[in-house]
């Protein structure tokens, strides 16, 4: 029932993913009227509370525990599934996980964790929305967070950890941001390289591999992204079908739109919990909640998040001071 | 000697100026080893501190008065320059024109001002970089002296205003921006239409005029557009060389980059203050300092400020509870 276009965008996905993914078992959860979905590797779980955006998240856990976003979250933290997939409120998706999961080693709550397209490869980022206003200490436990995840699902040796602020100098931004980049200098080296402060319009190009922000800001700078790119292909488009172009052009430049689209990521992964759990957007069309479900397969079938607590158990997270 | 191609790109600016705009005179900041700059139409005057990027906003308002930033902004507050444009420390820049211009009414502090192409004409953003964490009573202003401009600047009659969060229900946010969503409200409808909470992505789409933000989450906001929207470019440029497309193409492609890219904009305006003065990024090329000459002779020609004042002394604006 998450999301602006439940439960018909959910339905169709998971139809789609059933006939593509036969291998694979789907659990639909909501009120029981839709219980007519399941069909084929898709079973169905009645959950009549609704969870809607204005709910706060900590009381809808609580009052609301038979929707369809706490049901989800407690069966796959009972292992009853592998993967738990949500279109809806992410305060409520986080609170419920945090309630729900144990902790990956040195983590005190969970964050969001998205990955871009950037210029050199993927750029991890986090928090996308978990926790609006973030201490040092929190922002450095997401350096390491998001580095076990570059390392466990792309190889990434090593890799290069940047803090998201308004100027690349160490005494620039919030003292939150002032004192995390003392500690995570102190720290490079080791699990990862710390390259520093990176602008809004250098993260892309400056080779960084995970991104540290706090939930507000990165929130802003994926909406941003997602929105300023479907915006110059919007301008493009309209430039390009005035020029009447060849098919051949048409088709690379569609192919590039499925690359930068949003609908081309997985969603978020609720980062820093023993399990997986998927946030995607509202307004998420039935593409991109299969292009989520692909993205739940490859973690599940990788380890990643076992090779992740590995990597973690490992680190010496300092604390800022 | 502001920014990092300091005297260079200033120069070649000014000299390009002075050339196009003879009805214009300009004047050069900076140290006496340079005096040589001076030419028709182009003045120096002597300023040996240098301002570096570490340098704290008021510290070096104090300390380095002989500097080209203060010296600037003194001589444009003392009516010996219609304008001052500065690539230097966007900190100092705000201290230096807070302490030097009286406020347009109803104002407390300067904000930093720029306009984006929207896909539906231009959108006003503040504040981008001035004042790092905001409280709702400022945000409020923002809202005013935002409008105000899209009217004075543009012709917008009442204007759309939101505020820029991370979801559009009235209790997302920060505790600031739930108490200015509330304010804003109640205040709708005179002076301009508050329309809500926009995120990053529908900030461009929505028709918002006006969109109202803090100076840490608006710099984040205008440096990710830009560096997103330079990266698709990048992307699609490598895409459209492999098309080998035909010169129209490529001249109607130029054509769109020029439109969105940062050398097109104006700079940002120290808004809230009696005069004009203008920050550039600290990397503007010659075109970029070019363009923020243009604008400045359109806002100093048209009187936009005083038109501001006219227009902010007639509101009324309410205080947050």
């Amino acid at each position: 029932m998450g999301g602006d276009i439940a439960p018909e965008m959910i339905a169709l996905a998971a139809a789609k993913a059933a006939y593509f993914l036969p291998d694979c078992a789907f659990t639909l959860f909501g009120p029981s009227e839709f219980s007519s979905l399941a069909k084929e590797g898709i079973s169905f779980e009645p959950a009549s509370d609704i969870i809607t955006g204005d709910d706060l998240p900590l009381e809808c856990v609580k009052n609301k525990a038979n929707s369809s976003l706490v049901r989800g979250v407690q069966a796959a933290a009972e292992r009853k599934l592998d993967a738990f997939i949500s279109c809806g409120n992410t305060g409520a998706l986080i609170a419920a996980s945090s309630l729900s999961f144990s902790r990956l080693p040195h983590m005190s709550r969970p964050a969001l964790l998205t990955h871009f397209p950037s210029y050199h490869g993927r750029m991890v980022v986090l928090d996308v929305g978990g926790n609006l206003i973030t201490k040092a200490r929190r922002l450095v436990q997401f350096a390491y967070l998001g580095s076990s995840y570059a390392m466990a699902r792309f190889g990434i040796e090593r890799p290069k950890v940047a803090l998201l602020n308004i100027g690349q100098e160490s005494e620039k931004g919030t003292s939150e941001l002032r004192e995390a980049y003392r500690t995570l200098e102190q720290a490079s080296g080791n699990f990862f390289t710390f390259i520093g402060n990176v602008e809004g319009h250098d993260a892309f190009l400056k080779g960084v591999d995970v991104l540290v922000t706090n939930g507000f800001t990165g929130n802003i700078f994926l909406k941003t992204a997602e929105g300023i790119a479907s915006f110059v292909f919007r301008l493009t488009e309209r430039k390009i079908a005035e020029q009447l172009p060849d098919e051949n052009m048409l088709e690379s430049w569609l192919e590039l739109k499925r690359f930068l689209s949003y609908e081309a990521s997985e969603g978020a992964l609720c980062a820093g919990i023993d399990g997986i759990i998927i946030k995607c957007h509202g307004t998420s069309s039935q593409r991109a909640i299969f292009n989520a479900i692909l993205g739940v397969c490859e973690l599940s079938e990788n380890e990643i998040i076992p090779k992740m607590a590995g990597l973690l158990r490992e680190a010496f997270i300092p604390k800022p001071l």
